[in-house]
């Protein structure tokens, strides 16, 4: 299967014509489609497009409901509880982390835990938005289960991603990652690739390492057995406790916190029971902001002048992966997987869009051999 | 190398004792030898016992100041900045949290970060002492540069340890991990061993995979290159930039914020430079405080009682396996290793202490092979 690149503002229209068509407001389609293209312009295409027809599936199974809006059940000057009401995860995400950030602006700090809501798409793009004005930010999130917990051959906690951003010159602290050793998404891009899974990231349903995609997400989804390793793998030698541990900070933080659903009881019944937690903190409850946005860009300089190990020639920080990625893709445009094309065809279909008004005369190659996993 | 098992009462009269004779109050004295038999009893040889060799060298070379006392000097209703003032790390770090705990009490949560500060030992102790009030506890810190950054082969990060208390019953939940594969204690550990350390924890000063504890120690506190790998090893493969993206948190909440010493910075005109990050969170600012721990309380009892691997008969949750060592050391001992039996008493000889009123007629048995490392 073949990448076609496609422009920024192409698929930025096609995504907010999609999102509108469906049923959500403007307001609405264009934040979601911003959390979407934010992932696919920062090289992360797990994350990006490849998304759109996972939660169309979504919409038509009734697991995410457009007309539904999030509310504030509980609320303190410091923290607030929000309910999604089992509405979009990228709108109700946006509206926790505004209230995040207003009460970070008047208390110095706010933490805004939030249940029933849905896939919110990349943790790091409610980060970014404190980041924006000033503030850290902070963003983490359940999903359905798919890490297997230390010892265990079942999926128990999600990928349970963390995401943290600050600002600093030249290129924002931005840090995004699952607490499994790869996020699910990785493991549809080698399905739609039709690669092997490298060794050490997945667990078969008796729980004995695996390599095959396709089999691995089938039984996440028939909830068989198996699943991701915690960050560290699935024994303690190389500390496979704290990648689990992690990910049990992130169901505290947002399915235990706001008496939502954990990870392992999403789904069913529970159809829209994602949680998610957002914080903002103002460093100005620290001192003197600039002096520590001084600071912290110092340290991130010098950690890309250390000393590089033998075969390599940069030491990145977090966040400048990202910027470097968007500059290059801005300009090459967006690559896109075929068989992500194909579904976006019929999505467009479906929804009564015209594929060529956005794509020209391309059409996506039949590609029989791809077992589709959602 | 053998172990000799001590009471527990013993070993706090004699680390009790010592700390008086180092010129601490009977107050401090007791914080800092709870924060070290909490380690042992805990079952984490690494940061008890073995260590106390270690701060007698600290405040030997000056770098721990006995008699300096830490202070407030920036604070809001939610949050502060303590100067340890290069005092000892334990009472520094005890002040800030009890700090921390009030503000959560009036203001639901509080965030206390502190420069010039020196090792604190446990990072978990601080996280319970506000889960002992019923609050979740947070606390991390930087250390002397021990973690080789991703694509590099100089130390620029510290262990940098994250540890998270909430209520649970019947146990709390208590994760305390380094964001390092392992933590420099456990390094120390297999050189009092004398055994090659485990594939996937340690580079050379190089930058490539060592197994010889004294070598990579040595190299450390050189500063000669080489250290231990961020948990996800040293590739991205398995997520590298992971471990140290957690490690890079802890330098933002410690360090940076408290406009304190980075890890790579500390050391030499630093010594005692060592920064923290408490925080104390009332889980009341969510809502009901009972129904969330019980909510908590449900989950880690799911988890436990999920599918095991095969060969498996035991999924933990965090902080199971500390109330099992605990019921179990406090009832077989604490074991010590000899090389840190010579260790206590070269401490005594110096500090005009009767071994023998401790250990009775005892002696630790010379061993000309054992390369100690501080």
């Amino acid at each position: 299967m073949g990448y076609q690149h496609w422009k920024y503002e192409t698929l930025n229209e096609l995504c907010n014509d999609a999102f509108v068509k469906f049923g959500f407001t403007a307001e609405e389609a264009k934040i979601i489609t911003d959390v979407l293209l934010m992932s696919d312009l920062y090289g992360i295409e797990s994350h990006g497009m490849q998304r759109m027809y996972r939660y169309f599936k979504g919409i038509k199974s009734g697991k995410i409901h457009v007309d539904r809006k999030p509310e504030i059940v509980f609320e303190t000057p410091v923290s607030a509880v929000v309910d999604g009401n089992g509405g979009m995860g990228q709108v109700i995400s946006h509206f926790a982390m505004t209230k995040a950030i207003e009460k970070a602006k008047t208390a110095g700090i706010g933490i805004v835990t939030t249940r029933n809501s849905n896939h919110y798409g990349i943790a790091g793009y409610y980060a970014k938005l404190a980041c924006n004005e000033g503030l850290i930010g902070i963003s983490c999130t359940n999903t359905e289960a798919i890490m297997v917990p230390t010892f265990g051959k079942k999926a128990m906690l999600g990928t349970n991603p963390i995401a943290v951003a600050m600002p600093a010159e030249p290129y924002d602290f931005f840090f995004d990652a699952a607490t499994t050793v790869v996020t699910r998404g990785k493991l549809e891009v080698y399905n739609k690739m039709g690669k092997p899974l490298p060794e050490g990231w997945a667990l078969d349903k008796d729980g004995k390492p695996s390599t095959d995609a396709a089999d691995v997400l089938g039984n996440i989804n028939a909830h068989a057995g198996g699943g991701i390793m915690p960050l560290g793998g699935s024994t303690e030698k190389l500390g496979s406790h704290k990648g689990y541990g992690n990910a049990m900070i992130c169901e505290i933080f947002s399915a235990i916190l706001s008496l939502g659903t954990t990870s392992n009881a999403t789904g069913g019944a529970n159809a829209g029971g994602i949680c998610h937690c957002f914080v903002a903190i103002d460093p100005k409850i620290f001192g003197d902001a600039e002096a520590i946005k001084q600071h912290l860009s110092d340290y991130l300089q010098t950690l890309r002048e250390s000393p590089k190990a033998e075969g390599q020639d940069r030491i990145y920080t977090h966040g400048e992966k990202e910027v470097l990625a968007e500059k290059r893709i801005r300009e090459e445009g967006i690559p896109v997987n075929d068989n992500t094309m194909r579904e976006v065809k019929e999505l467009c279909d479906h929804l009564g869009m015209d594929f060529s008004h956005y794509f020209g005369d391309y059409l996506p190659p039949e590609n029989p051999g791809f077992k589709q996993v959602y």
